[in-house]
């Protein structure tokens, strides 16, 4: 059994990527009602998945089970958060301090999934100052100093999505490598910048045509 | 040409669905520049996708271009406004007031996106009462019997991951249909019953492991 999370990670699927979070919630959520083991079809029943595909993310990760005994809980969770590199601080800084992004920086659970966000920006004065949570709301002047200075590589993008591309580009010259993108714009970045679209409206339009292919 | 959103709605794909609320929102923006056609190779370009794709992804709404002229922007965006159901309000309850709940009752935009959420819901008293925003936080206890008042069928869950499934429970024992869980939990639910995840952790997950693979 291996738990220092040293898969192949560069031959782990994005459908696999997206579960290694969510068997890790439930993991740390079975873990706290002092659960130690746990077998592959018990993680597929709870979590409607087949036993077959948790085996195999699993191994992505470098952890296998024991037969007839399972996994060992504290094990499969070292070795997921280490794989995702949710053990680590990645700092990241926040652009747009609107709604969505003051939601996203009094958010504290992301520490436990490796992002730390250490500072968020607007160039709205009415925004600049201390938060609620103690995460300093700064002009966005001061973003290429600052993202130097702290080597800061991640932005979370969550302005409107009118400004998103000239947003990006600032972002770019001024040094970030990773931007997730939180705003409906599909953003143009040079090779290398790495983006990762998350959009909101998207999971709407799922959502309304599961309902309605029900109906049909 | 057609912009009734008659496409048959049972064979579109969810990428398909995905990247059509990403071409409404670039249309909605070159529609405010003046712009009054557009071809799918530059509305590709912009977009940084496949033009054969923006052409089948828009035929599914219904909607097909001129040869030498292209799409009509306003048409294209009925179309696929009316064939996400965007055009209609469709109403929801937000249950979980904590951060990312408030944050989404204060989102105007869900309503441009076919989603008006009309009242939130939480059980902890020192939430309850109107938001900035003028949506009310209420009671968990009314629930019930606002559902079955104003005949809701979708609520997004924006609970803590560990009571997730505890009051998903209770949203279908009380009619809901529908449930976007915004939680990193997964939820069991009776046959018939529509839930989308969104799982913000996840998308962290795969941004991390696309750093990587640049680093690597």
């Amino acid at each position: 059994m291996n738990a220092k999370g040293t898969g192949d990670k560069s031959k782990v699927s994005e459908p696999t990527l997206k579960r290694l979070p969510v068997y890790l919630n439930f993991l740390k959520q079975i873990k706290e009602g002092g659960l130690l083991t746990i077998s592959a079809p018990r993680m597929g029943k709870e979590l409607n998945c087949d036993p077959t595909q948790v085996v195999k993310d699993l191994a992505a990760t470098g952890v296998t089970g024991k037969p007839r005994v399972g996994y060992n809980i504290y094990e499969v969770i070292q070795s997921i958060e280490s794989f995702l590199g949710f053990d680590r601080d990645n700092n990241a800084f926040l652009v747009g301090a609107g709604n969505l992004g003051r939601a996203l920086i009094s958010y504290p659970e992301f520490r436990n999934y490796g992002l730390k966000i250490i500072a968020a920006f607007d160039n709205d004065p009415q925004r600049i100052g201390r938060s609620d949570t103690g995460i300093n709301v700064i002009h966005m002047d001061k973003f290429k100093d600052l993202t130097q200075r702290l080597n800061v590589e991640i932005a979370i993008l969550t302005t409107p999505a009118n400004v998103a591309q000239t947003v990006c580009d600032h972002l770019v010259e001024c040094g970030i490598q990773a931007i997730w993108n939180l705003t409906p714009a599909r953003l143009k970045v040079p090779s290398g910048i790495v983006v990762q679209n998350t959009s909101m409206y998207s999971n709407v339009a799922i959502l309304l045509k599961k309902m309605k292919d029900r109906e049909s």
